[in-house]
Protein backbone atom coordinates (compact mmCIF):
# COMPACT_ATOMS: atom_id res chain seq x y z
CA UNK A 1 0.00 0.00 0.00
CA UNK A 2 1.60 3.55 -0.95
CA UNK A 3 1.88 6.03 1.83
CA UNK A 4 0.27 9.05 0.74
CA UNK A 5 0.58 12.62 1.38
CA UNK A 6 -3.02 13.89 2.33
CA UNK A 7 -4.36 17.19 3.53
CA UNK A 8 -7.71 16.72 5.77
CA UNK A 9 -10.12 19.56 7.11
CA UNK A 10 -8.39 22.22 5.62
CA UNK A 11 -10.67 25.31 5.63
CA UNK A 12 -11.26 27.45 3.12
CA UNK A 13 -13.99 30.58 2.55
CA UNK A 14 -15.90 30.27 -0.75
CA UNK A 15 -13.29 32.51 -2.09
CA UNK A 16 -10.69 30.40 -1.63
CA UNK A 17 -8.93 32.47 1.61
CA UNK A 18 -7.46 30.37 4.02
CA UNK A 19 -5.52 32.97 6.69
CA UNK A 20 -5.13 36.49 6.59
CA UNK A 21 -1.79 38.21 6.29
CA UNK A 22 -1.58 39.49 10.14
CA UNK A 23 -1.35 36.38 12.04
CA UNK A 24 -0.74 37.17 15.61
CA UNK A 25 -0.04 35.40 19.45
CA UNK A 26 -3.94 36.52 19.67
CA UNK A 27 -5.58 36.03 16.51
CA UNK A 28 -3.54 32.63 14.86
CA UNK A 29 -5.25 32.32 11.67
CA UNK A 30 -5.06 36.58 10.84
CA UNK A 31 -8.54 36.42 9.99
CA UNK A 32 -11.77 38.12 11.76
CA UNK A 33 -14.22 35.94 11.42
CA UNK A 34 -12.14 32.77 11.00
CA UNK A 35 -14.76 30.55 13.48
CA UNK A 36 -17.01 31.08 10.32
CA UNK A 37 -14.85 28.46 8.67
CA UNK A 38 -14.45 26.16 12.09
CA UNK A 39 -17.58 25.61 12.99
CA UNK A 40 -19.15 22.89 10.98
CA UNK A 41 -15.74 20.68 12.63
CA UNK A 42 -16.47 21.93 15.84
CA UNK A 43 -20.51 20.66 15.67
CA UNK A 44 -18.92 17.49 15.02
CA UNK A 45 -18.81 14.51 18.29
CA UNK A 46 -15.44 13.31 16.96
CA UNK A 47 -13.63 17.12 16.75
CA UNK A 48 -10.66 16.34 18.71
CA UNK A 49 -10.42 20.02 20.84
CA UNK A 50 -13.94 19.29 21.97
CA UNK A 51 -14.23 19.00 25.65
CA UNK A 52 -18.37 18.30 26.05
CA UNK A 53 -20.03 15.26 25.09
CA UNK A 54 -22.31 14.66 22.13
CA UNK A 55 -21.92 16.55 18.55
CA UNK A 56 -23.38 15.50 15.45
CA UNK A 57 -22.06 12.34 13.69
CA UNK A 58 -23.54 12.56 10.24
CA UNK A 59 -21.52 13.76 7.32
CA UNK A 60 -19.44 16.54 8.89
CA UNK A 61 -17.92 13.76 11.33
CA UNK A 62 -16.97 11.37 8.69
CA UNK A 63 -14.17 14.54 7.70
CA UNK A 64 -13.47 15.12 11.36
CA UNK A 65 -12.66 11.66 12.26
CA UNK A 66 -11.14 10.81 9.11
CA UNK A 67 -8.11 13.02 10.68
CA UNK A 68 -6.33 10.77 12.65
CA UNK A 69 -7.67 7.67 10.14
CA UNK A 70 -3.89 5.40 9.32
CA UNK A 71 -1.84 8.77 9.50
CA UNK A 72 1.48 8.18 11.25
CA UNK A 73 2.67 11.95 11.21
CA UNK A 74 2.47 15.88 10.21
CA UNK A 75 4.08 18.13 8.26
CA UNK A 76 3.09 21.81 8.91
CA UNK A 77 4.58 25.05 7.89
CA UNK A 78 6.23 27.08 10.82
CA UNK A 79 3.38 29.14 11.41
CA UNK A 80 0.94 26.60 11.89
CA UNK A 81 3.17 25.96 15.54
CA UNK A 82 3.88 29.49 16.16
CA UNK A 83 3.38 33.28 15.25
CA UNK A 84 6.88 34.02 15.38
CA UNK A 85 9.37 34.96 12.28
CA UNK A 86 13.16 35.12 12.12
CA UNK A 87 15.73 33.67 15.24
CA UNK A 88 13.50 31.65 17.89
CA UNK A 89 13.88 33.93 20.98
CA UNK A 90 12.21 32.01 23.59
CA UNK A 91 12.27 28.44 23.89
CA UNK A 92 10.26 28.09 26.42
CA UNK A 93 7.05 29.08 24.48
CA UNK A 94 6.18 25.80 23.10
CA UNK A 95 4.05 26.17 20.57
CA UNK A 96 -0.12 26.70 20.16
CA UNK A 97 -1.27 23.56 20.96
CA UNK A 98 -1.37 23.11 24.38
CA UNK A 99 -0.11 20.46 26.62
CA UNK A 100 -1.80 18.08 25.24
CA UNK A 101 -1.62 18.74 21.26
CA UNK A 102 -4.01 16.80 18.46
CA UNK A 103 -2.01 15.48 16.37
CA UNK A 104 -0.49 12.36 18.35
CA UNK A 105 2.46 11.88 15.88
CA UNK A 106 5.48 12.87 14.71
CA UNK A 107 5.37 16.56 13.59
CA UNK A 108 7.96 18.05 11.26
CA UNK A 109 7.68 21.97 11.50
CA UNK A 110 9.47 23.30 8.38
CA UNK A 111 11.56 26.55 9.78
CA UNK A 112 15.09 28.20 8.20
CA UNK A 113 15.88 28.25 11.99
CA UNK A 114 16.15 24.76 13.83
CA UNK A 115 15.63 24.07 17.23
CA UNK A 116 16.05 20.74 19.49
CA UNK A 117 12.81 18.67 19.42
CA UNK A 118 9.48 19.54 21.64
CA UNK A 119 7.67 16.35 23.10
CA UNK A 120 4.12 17.37 24.18
CA UNK A 121 2.12 14.05 25.18
CA UNK A 122 2.73 11.69 22.64
CA UNK A 123 3.12 13.90 19.73
CA UNK A 124 6.97 15.48 19.21
CA UNK A 125 7.81 18.78 17.22
CA UNK A 126 10.49 18.00 15.00
CA UNK A 127 11.73 21.74 13.53
CA UNK A 128 13.55 21.00 10.13
CA UNK A 129 14.95 23.55 7.24
CA UNK A 130 14.13 21.04 4.37
CA UNK A 131 12.58 21.51 1.11
CA UNK A 132 9.00 19.87 0.63
CA UNK A 133 10.72 16.51 -1.20
CA UNK A 134 13.26 15.92 1.96
CA UNK A 135 10.71 16.68 4.56
CA UNK A 136 8.02 14.38 2.72
CA UNK A 137 11.00 11.59 2.66
CA UNK A 138 11.84 12.34 6.74
CA UNK A 139 7.68 11.99 7.41
CA UNK A 140 7.60 9.03 5.75
CA UNK A 141 10.30 7.38 7.53
CA UNK A 142 8.82 8.50 10.85
CA UNK A 143 5.09 7.50 10.14
CA UNK A 144 6.48 3.75 9.66
CA UNK A 145 3.97 2.98 6.16
CA UNK A 146 1.09 5.16 7.24
CA UNK A 147 0.27 7.95 5.51
CA UNK A 148 1.26 11.21 5.87
CA UNK A 149 -0.85 14.62 6.73
CA UNK A 150 -0.03 17.96 5.63
CA UNK A 151 -1.31 19.95 7.70
CA UNK A 152 -0.90 23.40 6.49
CA UNK A 153 -1.08 26.46 7.07
CA UNK A 154 -2.11 27.56 3.31
CA UNK A 155 1.78 28.77 1.97
CA UNK A 156 2.61 25.00 2.66
CA UNK A 157 0.03 23.31 0.91
CA UNK A 158 0.33 25.54 -1.76
CA UNK A 159 4.32 24.91 -1.78
CA UNK A 160 3.87 21.18 -1.64
CA UNK A 161 1.01 21.38 -4.56
CA UNK A 162 3.47 23.13 -6.50
CA UNK A 163 5.84 20.66 -6.32
CA UNK A 164 3.20 18.30 -7.05
CA UNK A 165 3.76 15.77 -3.99
CA UNK A 166 0.24 15.72 -2.85
CA UNK A 167 -2.07 12.85 -3.25
CA UNK A 168 -5.34 14.14 -1.15
CA UNK A 169 -7.01 16.99 -0.45
CA UNK A 170 -10.13 17.62 2.14
CA UNK A 171 -11.17 21.08 1.80
CA UNK A 172 -14.07 22.00 3.87
CA UNK A 173 -15.77 25.38 1.72
CA UNK A 174 -17.73 27.69 4.09
CA UNK A 175 -20.33 29.50 2.79
CA UNK A 176 -18.28 33.21 3.55
CA UNK A 177 -16.78 35.68 1.37
CA UNK A 178 -13.69 37.19 2.54
CA UNK A 179 -12.37 38.59 0.22
CA UNK A 180 -8.76 39.33 0.95
CA UNK A 181 -6.09 37.13 2.62
CA UNK A 182 -3.73 34.47 1.62
CA UNK A 183 -5.18 31.83 -0.67
CA UNK A 184 -5.57 28.61 -1.57
CA UNK A 185 -6.97 28.97 -4.63
CA UNK A 186 -9.03 31.42 -6.46
CA UNK A 187 -11.17 27.87 -8.03
CA UNK A 188 -10.74 24.31 -7.09
CA UNK A 189 -10.77 24.28 -10.65
CA UNK A 190 -7.11 24.69 -10.69
CA UNK A 191 -6.60 21.63 -9.73
CA UNK A 192 -8.16 19.44 -12.11
CA UNK A 193 -5.70 19.06 -14.67
CA UNK A 194 -4.03 16.74 -12.16
CA UNK A 195 -6.91 15.55 -9.47
CA UNK A 196 -10.18 14.22 -9.62
CA UNK A 197 -12.96 16.17 -7.66
CA UNK A 198 -15.87 14.68 -6.29
CA UNK A 199 -17.97 18.24 -4.59
CA UNK A 200 -20.28 17.04 -1.70
CA UNK A 201 -22.39 19.96 0.08
CA UNK A 202 -23.13 19.04 3.32
CA UNK A 203 -26.39 19.89 5.35
CA UNK A 204 -23.95 22.36 7.36
CA UNK A 205 -23.68 24.49 4.74
CA UNK A 206 -20.07 23.78 3.58
CA UNK A 207 -19.41 21.67 0.69
CA UNK A 208 -16.65 19.12 1.32
CA UNK A 209 -13.77 19.07 -2.00
CA UNK A 210 -12.41 15.86 -2.07
CA UNK A 211 -9.39 15.83 -4.72
CA UNK A 212 -7.60 13.03 -5.17
CA UNK A 213 -4.75 12.13 -8.13
CA UNK A 214 -5.68 11.14 -11.10
CA UNK B 1 -15.50 8.43 25.05
CA UNK B 2 -18.37 6.07 24.50
CA UNK B 3 -18.14 3.19 23.19
CA UNK B 4 -20.64 3.19 20.21
CA UNK B 5 -22.24 0.27 18.24
CA UNK B 6 -22.01 1.16 14.49
CA UNK B 7 -23.62 -0.05 11.25
CA UNK B 8 -21.02 0.42 8.55
CA UNK B 9 -21.23 0.11 4.82
CA UNK B 10 -24.30 -1.40 5.21
CA UNK B 11 -25.90 -1.92 1.38
CA UNK B 12 -29.26 -1.77 0.57
CA UNK B 13 -31.64 -1.37 -2.73
CA UNK B 14 -33.95 1.52 -3.26
CA UNK B 15 -36.56 -0.50 -1.79
CA UNK B 16 -34.48 -1.56 1.13
CA UNK B 17 -33.64 -4.45 0.33
CA UNK B 18 -30.41 -5.98 2.07
CA UNK B 19 -30.88 -9.87 0.99
CA UNK B 20 -32.78 -12.26 -0.47
CA UNK B 21 -34.61 -15.48 0.92
CA UNK B 22 -32.67 -18.21 -0.50
CA UNK B 23 -29.17 -17.56 0.38
CA UNK B 24 -26.63 -20.93 -0.45
CA UNK B 25 -22.86 -21.39 -0.31
CA UNK B 26 -22.90 -20.49 -4.27
CA UNK B 27 -24.72 -17.33 -3.55
CA UNK B 28 -24.10 -16.15 -0.54
CA UNK B 29 -26.75 -13.34 -0.36
CA UNK B 30 -29.58 -15.04 -1.83
CA UNK B 31 -30.17 -12.17 -4.62
CA UNK B 32 -29.86 -12.00 -8.07
CA UNK B 33 -28.02 -8.96 -8.91
CA UNK B 34 -25.85 -8.57 -5.64
CA UNK B 35 -23.03 -6.94 -7.32
CA UNK B 36 -25.05 -3.91 -8.15
CA UNK B 37 -25.53 -3.07 -4.31
CA UNK B 38 -21.92 -3.43 -4.24
CA UNK B 39 -20.11 -2.45 -7.07
CA UNK B 40 -19.90 1.45 -4.99
CA UNK B 41 -17.56 0.16 -2.73
CA UNK B 42 -15.57 -1.96 -5.51
CA UNK B 43 -14.35 0.80 -7.16
CA UNK B 44 -12.88 2.43 -3.88
CA UNK B 45 -9.16 2.53 -3.30
CA UNK B 46 -9.29 1.28 0.61
CA UNK B 47 -12.11 -1.26 -0.27
CA UNK B 48 -10.69 -4.53 2.03
CA UNK B 49 -11.32 -7.00 -0.77
CA UNK B 50 -9.69 -4.82 -3.78
CA UNK B 51 -6.94 -6.91 -5.17
CA UNK B 52 -5.02 -4.35 -7.26
CA UNK B 53 -3.59 -0.95 -6.74
CA UNK B 54 -6.02 2.24 -8.32
CA UNK B 55 -9.50 3.09 -7.21
CA UNK B 56 -11.31 6.19 -6.87
CA UNK B 57 -10.30 8.17 -2.82
CA UNK B 58 -13.00 10.64 -2.97
CA UNK B 59 -16.56 10.48 -1.26
CA UNK B 60 -17.26 6.52 -1.44
CA UNK B 61 -13.80 5.79 -0.33
CA UNK B 62 -14.22 7.87 3.10
CA UNK B 63 -17.42 5.50 3.92
CA UNK B 64 -15.27 2.23 2.79
CA UNK B 65 -12.47 3.40 4.46
CA UNK B 66 -14.12 4.12 8.11
CA UNK B 67 -14.86 0.69 7.95
CA UNK B 68 -11.91 -0.15 10.60
CA UNK B 69 -11.87 2.99 12.11
CA UNK B 70 -11.52 2.76 15.70
CA UNK B 71 -13.61 -0.45 15.38
CA UNK B 72 -11.93 -3.25 18.24
CA UNK B 73 -14.98 -5.76 17.39
CA UNK B 74 -18.04 -7.42 15.27
CA UNK B 75 -20.82 -8.91 15.84
CA UNK B 76 -22.50 -10.94 13.02
CA UNK B 77 -25.51 -12.96 12.23
CA UNK B 78 -25.03 -16.82 11.46
CA UNK B 79 -25.84 -16.13 8.06
CA UNK B 80 -22.88 -13.94 7.74
CA UNK B 81 -20.35 -16.03 8.14
CA UNK B 82 -22.04 -19.76 6.22
CA UNK B 83 -24.88 -20.89 4.63
CA UNK B 84 -25.44 -23.64 6.88
CA UNK B 85 -28.26 -24.37 9.35
CA UNK B 86 -29.43 -26.32 12.72
CA UNK B 87 -26.30 -28.45 14.16
CA UNK B 88 -22.60 -27.52 12.40
CA UNK B 89 -22.33 -30.50 10.17
CA UNK B 90 -18.89 -29.95 9.38
CA UNK B 91 -16.04 -27.82 11.38
CA UNK B 92 -13.34 -28.10 8.45
CA UNK B 93 -15.66 -25.34 6.80
CA UNK B 94 -14.23 -22.25 8.12
CA UNK B 95 -16.52 -19.85 6.90
CA UNK B 96 -16.83 -17.58 3.81
CA UNK B 97 -13.82 -15.23 4.34
CA UNK B 98 -11.34 -16.80 3.38
CA UNK B 99 -7.56 -17.09 5.14
CA UNK B 100 -7.94 -13.13 5.86
CA UNK B 101 -10.88 -12.54 6.62
CA UNK B 102 -11.50 -8.29 6.49
CA UNK B 103 -12.24 -7.98 9.98
CA UNK B 104 -9.13 -8.10 11.66
CA UNK B 105 -10.68 -7.99 15.12
CA UNK B 106 -12.75 -10.35 17.71
CA UNK B 107 -16.11 -11.48 15.52
CA UNK B 108 -18.81 -12.64 17.69
CA UNK B 109 -20.92 -14.56 15.79
CA UNK B 110 -24.75 -15.57 17.27
CA UNK B 111 -25.80 -18.97 16.89
CA UNK B 112 -27.91 -21.55 19.23
CA UNK B 113 -25.07 -23.87 18.36
CA UNK B 114 -22.11 -22.60 19.81
CA UNK B 115 -18.84 -24.55 18.67
CA UNK B 116 -14.83 -23.51 19.81
CA UNK B 117 -13.10 -20.27 18.52
CA UNK B 118 -11.55 -20.12 15.11
CA UNK B 119 -8.39 -18.04 14.36
CA UNK B 120 -7.89 -16.99 10.84
CA UNK B 121 -4.88 -14.84 10.62
CA UNK B 122 -5.41 -11.77 13.16
CA UNK B 123 -9.42 -12.19 12.94
CA UNK B 124 -10.78 -14.17 15.82
CA UNK B 125 -14.51 -15.78 15.17
CA UNK B 126 -15.81 -16.63 18.69
CA UNK B 127 -19.75 -18.27 18.31
CA UNK B 128 -22.34 -17.29 20.94
CA UNK B 129 -25.63 -18.03 22.00
CA UNK B 130 -26.61 -14.91 23.52
CA UNK B 131 -29.72 -11.55 23.04
CA UNK B 132 -28.29 -8.89 21.61
CA UNK B 133 -27.29 -7.32 24.56
CA UNK B 134 -25.57 -10.19 25.85
CA UNK B 135 -23.55 -10.05 22.98
CA UNK B 136 -23.14 -6.67 22.76
CA UNK B 137 -21.62 -6.48 26.50
CA UNK B 138 -19.05 -9.19 25.26
CA UNK B 139 -17.97 -7.56 22.52
CA UNK B 140 -17.72 -4.08 24.16
CA UNK B 141 -15.20 -5.93 26.61
CA UNK B 142 -13.12 -7.50 23.29
CA UNK B 143 -13.16 -4.18 21.82
CA UNK B 144 -10.63 -2.68 24.70
CA UNK B 145 -12.59 0.54 24.64
CA UNK B 146 -12.96 0.80 21.01
CA UNK B 147 -16.35 0.66 19.21
CA UNK B 148 -17.87 -1.94 17.95
CA UNK B 149 -19.28 -2.91 14.58
CA UNK B 150 -22.82 -4.38 13.88
CA UNK B 151 -21.81 -6.28 10.89
CA UNK B 152 -25.67 -7.97 10.12
CA UNK B 153 -26.86 -9.20 8.06
CA UNK B 154 -30.20 -7.45 7.69
CA UNK B 155 -31.86 -9.85 10.11
CA UNK B 156 -29.21 -9.01 13.16
CA UNK B 157 -28.99 -5.11 12.16
CA UNK B 158 -33.08 -5.23 12.92
CA UNK B 159 -32.91 -7.47 15.75
CA UNK B 160 -30.12 -5.09 17.61
CA UNK B 161 -32.42 -2.05 16.28
CA UNK B 162 -35.59 -3.31 17.98
CA UNK B 163 -33.67 -3.90 21.09
CA UNK B 164 -32.87 -0.14 20.90
CA UNK B 165 -28.91 -0.74 21.06
CA UNK B 166 -27.85 0.93 17.88
CA UNK B 167 -25.94 4.18 17.67
CA UNK B 168 -25.38 4.97 14.17
CA UNK B 169 -25.84 3.42 11.34
CA UNK B 170 -24.64 4.16 7.37
CA UNK B 171 -26.42 2.72 4.65
CA UNK B 172 -25.74 3.06 1.37
CA UNK B 173 -29.01 2.80 -0.83
CA UNK B 174 -28.51 1.77 -4.57
CA UNK B 175 -30.57 2.97 -7.25
CA UNK B 176 -32.01 -0.45 -7.84
CA UNK B 177 -35.04 -2.02 -7.31
CA UNK B 178 -35.52 -5.44 -6.00
CA UNK B 179 -38.86 -5.92 -5.37
CA UNK B 180 -38.69 -9.35 -2.61
CA UNK B 181 -36.04 -10.26 -0.38
CA UNK B 182 -35.39 -9.32 3.43
CA UNK B 183 -35.74 -5.93 4.12
CA UNK B 184 -33.81 -3.00 6.04
CA UNK B 185 -36.64 -0.99 6.37
CA UNK B 186 -39.35 0.20 3.88
CA UNK B 187 -38.04 3.44 4.34
CA UNK B 188 -35.80 5.52 6.38
CA UNK B 189 -38.03 7.39 7.82
CA UNK B 190 -39.20 4.76 10.26
CA UNK B 191 -35.94 5.72 12.71
CA UNK B 192 -36.72 9.59 12.18
CA UNK B 193 -38.52 8.98 15.91
CA UNK B 194 -34.92 7.77 17.07
CA UNK B 195 -32.27 9.18 14.88
CA UNK B 196 -30.55 12.31 13.02
CA UNK B 197 -30.49 11.47 9.33
CA UNK B 198 -27.84 13.21 6.67
CA UNK B 199 -28.92 12.11 2.99
CA UNK B 200 -25.64 12.20 1.07
CA UNK B 201 -26.02 11.51 -2.69
CA UNK B 202 -22.51 10.66 -3.98
CA UNK B 203 -21.16 10.90 -7.78
CA UNK B 204 -21.11 7.09 -8.14
CA UNK B 205 -25.28 6.49 -8.16
CA UNK B 206 -25.26 5.24 -4.61
CA UNK B 207 -27.18 7.33 -1.53
CA UNK B 208 -25.40 7.42 1.95
CA UNK B 209 -27.64 7.65 4.64
CA UNK B 210 -26.00 8.38 7.70
CA UNK B 211 -28.07 8.26 10.77
CA UNK B 212 -26.92 9.00 14.53
CA UNK B 213 -29.11 9.00 17.93
CA UNK B 214 -30.89 11.55 18.57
Amino acid sequence: MAQLLRVQNFMVSSDGVAAGENQSLENPFGLDGAERLFSWAGATASWPNRTDPGGSRGLDDYFARDFRNNIGAEIMGRNKFGPQRGPWQDHQWRGWWGEEPPFRTPVFVLTHHPRPSITLSDTTFHFVDADPATALELAREAAQGKDVRLGGGVTTVREFLDADLVDTLHVAVAPVKLGTGLRLWDSPDELLDRFHLDVVPSPSGVTHHLLWRK
